[in-house]
């Protein structure tokens, strides 16, 4: 009988993560509490007790917040509207795919900058702008980077707030997975660093459930109202309902005990995914050593075909995201991206096992 | 003391209509029986329970149904994917502000058709078809059209199919108020006279609550992989809670006399609107008279100006959308959109008892 599928593809949380019966709960007391206001069209600004939260958070005004079916769709409208073809869009190199093919979308002309273990190659970012080339903005994950799991320095992102006021550039902080720290301390957001230049965005997808769809974006004081307008123009508003769930969980004081939860469950996960990988996996691949986050990011050590690396491990029960797709640009590196949240340390153990064996038969041929 | 602002703005379905008790209780069933799924990440095509039953409602396989956060948001995508700058797009003279936007940003080239008693002048489509334009599709409302009220007639719909599969052409068929019908009788849709050539878009934002955003689309087998790849890489999918929902809502046999409550709220509603129209405008103004959906459309006889009329308006304590925003060109008609399901019959004959009086003040000057 062959061994059950394990799929190191998609970085979502596990079912066990979810918070069904506060959900439930919440559900429950919004509508019998604020039915024609959550169940009525609302504002792409969303629901205005959320918004006033997220707003007092950033210390900004609520104007300044969008709320949407999670930041993907917010960053597109970004993109629609920042961007014209052949914008120049900096990003790290490797990179999350889909935000890849967002800016790609909008026809903007991609540039990768070199992620190293604290980030960003900040030499080549600050040569490339002395030499005369003009981003419009530069998309970061600076937190537990996906799909690499590297954090940016304080040192680098000191320096890349500088150079974004310095040359007038956008940055769009993507920051889903900040609180998602299991080990070691926080640095500053780029937002703190650089409020004028920044265009932050994170969701509940990460901290509560995805299924709600409630992602948000703080957005700079010029930018706000064509975003808002142009958002009004697509979708008209997003589910009021969904995001007074999220507000009510916020109200009852569920949240911090919630992310206390997911930091338990996922810290083994990870920590069991260093051990294995350290066991069975160390003559064969560099990676960082992620603190948090979803993804542990990995590079081969010689050359392998992708393609086969995939094909050789689908054979041996072991799905993998085609890692060429996180690169703006065609790599030769063999890079692969583990997600551990939503796998047991068995399933995590027994995938790198089988993992380690199929590069070693890629390296016998 | 003034008066209570009336508005004759939005075309919002009231709180009244809101079925909250039974949302709740579906809600909390859902969560119950389907949490892994509906609280995780989706596909771009809904949660498969709804898709499979709208699917199954249009005798089509379920990977041609997507389902998004309203039907605006599909609109959207298929403008992005269908038109490049330049395609002409057919849309009635007026039509849903809404919609001309979304056609506009694609850049698409707007050609209005006039708007008769019984729907779009056919013979204006089949001359500028014969004499060789060639549009890439006709974005139509078919039923109790936005803002004009009208129901195209069973004899133009055979002749615009006939055009559209003559001319290879295709048809967004725009119709979230079909199942609104206050009196008469319901024709045949645009899909079943043309489904080769019909994109189909509805939602539930009329039906149940417009809060949970559950909009759909059906696509054409040659459109739809196309579509669901746009749709996955915008938002990766809409929220399953809410689709979960409206399933729900659905599988408890919940929609069908909800349909027929609002009907008997709104018939009431509608025939006030008219009664009041015919006692007050009579000599003021044309309208057709709608047998079902959200709204009377109402041309001004004589030249009036437009944001003169709604100054004037608001003076009164009266808001009115500005006619001319339906319109996909310049017009010099004063079109007024009256919309009657979310005001009151007190509030409904006060209204135009107002806005009688503040066409006369015009006419007097």
């Amino acid at each position: 009988m062959p061994q059950p599928v394990i799929k190191f593809t998609r970085g979502v949380p596990p079912p066990e993560s979810f918070p069904t019966q506060e959900i439930s709960d919440c559900a429950i007391s919004l509508l019998a509490n604020d039915p024609d206001i959550v169940l009525q069209y609302g504002t792409s600004g969303g629901y205005p007790p959320l918004r006033h939260y997220l707003a007092g958070q950033a210390g900004v005004a609520d104007n300044r917040i969008a709320i949407g079916e999670g930041s993907l769709q917010l960053a597109d409208i970004a993109a629609r509207i920042m961007l014209d073809p052949g914008s120049i869009v900096y990003i790290e190199s490797p990179s999350y795919d889909r935000s890849i093919n967002i800016f790609r979308r909008a026809g903007a002309t991609l540039v990768g900058l070199p992620l190293e273990e604290d980030g960003i190659d900040i030499a080549a970012l600050a040569a490339r702008l002395a030499g005369g080339e003009r981003p419009v903005l530069f998309y970061i994950i600076p937190d537990f980077q996906n799909p690499s799991g590297t954090v940016l320095s304080m040192e680098k992102r000191q320096a890349l707030a500088n150079l974004a006021e310095q040359y007038g550039f956008w940055i769009v902080e993507d920051s889903p997975y900040r609180r998602l720290r299991y080990h070691g301390h926080e640095n500053p957001s780029l937002y703190e660093l650089a409020p004028q230049r920044v265009l932050r965005m994170s969701s509940f997808s990460k901290l509560i459930s995805p299924g709600l769809r409630v992602g948000y974006m703080l957005l700079p004081e010029s930018v706000a109202p064509a975003f808002l307008k142009f958002a009004e123009d697509t979708y008209i508003s997003s589910s009021y309902f969904t995001q007074g769930i999220v507000y009510e969980y916020i109200r009852r004081g569920l949240l911090e005990p919630n992310i206390a939860r997911l930091k338990t469950l996922y810290q083994a996960r990870l920590d069991c995914m260093l051990e294995a990988l350290g066991h069975e996996m160390g003559d064969l691949a560099t990676w960082h050593k992620p603190e948090g986050g979803f993804f542990v990011g990995m590079t081969l050590q010689g050359d392998f075909d992708t393609p086969e690396l995939l094909a050789r491990a689908a054979h041996a029960g072991l799905l993998l995201s085609d890692g060429r797709g996180f690169f703006p640009e065609q790599t030769r590196q063999c890079f692969i991206r583990l997600p551990f949240c939503a796998l047991t340390p068995e399933e995590i153990q027994s995938g790198i096992t089988r993992l380690a064996e199929v590069v070693r038969s890629m390296l016998d041929k």
